[in-house]
């Protein structure tokens, strides 16, 4: 018990000082019922293989082949659950490698967004729309939010405190109680910043 | 005449500004002359394909496959002359597929940094140092360093002035008079930033 309080404590102590837990996320999709099926079959339902930070988001046991004008990304993951839009997000070394262009876009937010083929098991499917590069942002719970002054859509820069700073300007904070604190960087962002592990980042407003 | 002088202008304002322009720097290597003889034969000479930014520098046509012991990139760019020892320059993305761990180094300084195998069409040697993950620099000519206040190692931060936004601390300032004034990144950086194409960056100091 007297463990857990000192934890408790630094795990306060990290957020009443701006800290952030960085975590990596690589290049994955998220897919709807159409691509579902598509992919898998008709009836198809993803398998859990573990949640991830977020809650209720999940790594599936699916993978799917990602295939641009240019290369190709085989096995890609599949986060679950379904969406009501399919959604690709890379990074735009990704993007360089699949031949694609897409812009810089919060999640959900696909309209107009870049095309791809995506391949599976059962079938594939071009989506006219549903690539992107993720928008800085920063998942926030209520009480990390009110603790810390910012509100919901508040734009922010977070210095990423590695071997090799690097500061992330329009970093967007995204509050809701169904979040866990943390601030997703993609892969280019990860290298640039040497973000491997565990890694903190400190919110600059 | 005029346009030149138009265009003399806008660089004179660019730089006295702090602007200075992005280079992306891809995975590279500089082969020692022990390496080239193993690589490409006894007393093999490397051919210039195109000088670099940098005056002096050159793309050669020969390539390399890099080894490391979870991945291999094959046709690595060989930039030329020989240098009294080789290096080899990835970013954290490559080294992490590489399954290496490269230390942050100035050109030049790779006394005790990471090992990695290279392979030529006549021969392979590993070395036992020489891989590592560029620290951030930015050459610069004398008169440009004079014109900005920045003096030889001098360290500031580089803000990507892209449509990614990312400000780059702990960045040296290289002075030469054999330098042309650039900033190189690497691709993870590149990524991170959306540098594609001509970009600039600000210098703070």
């Amino acid at each position: 018990m007297a463990v857990e309080k000192v934890v408790a404590a630094v795990v306060d102590e990290i957020r009443s000082a701006g800290l952030v837990q960085l975590e990596v996320s690589a290049r994955h999709v998220h897919l709807d019922k159409e691509c579902v099926e598509v992919l898998f079959g008709k009836g198809y339902q993803l398998t859990h293989v573990r949640e991830l930070s977020q809650p209720g988001q999940y790594l599936e046991q699916e993978r799917v082949d990602v295939v641009g004008p240019k290369g190709t990304f085989k096995n890609v993951a599949v986060l679950g659950p379904e969406r009501k839009h399919v959604q690709v997000e890379v990074s735009f070394s990704d993007a360089f490698a699949l031949g694609i262009n897409p812009p810089i876009r919060q999640s959900g937010d696909t309209k107009g967004s870049a095309s791809v083929k995506l391949v599976g098991p059962k079938g594939e499917i071009t989506i006219d729309e549903g690539a992107i590069v993720a928008l800085r942002h920063v998942h926030m719970t209520p009480e990390d939010a009110e603790r810390l002054g910012l509100v919901d859509n508040q734009v922010v820069s977070v210095e990423a405190l590695t071997d090799r700073r690097t500061i992330f300007p329009d970093t967007v904070i995204r509050v809701s109680p169904n979040f866990r604190t943390r601030m997703h960087v993609d892969v280019d962002e990860a290298g640039a910043a040497h973000i491997a592990g565990f890694a903190l980042g400190r919110i600059i407003k």
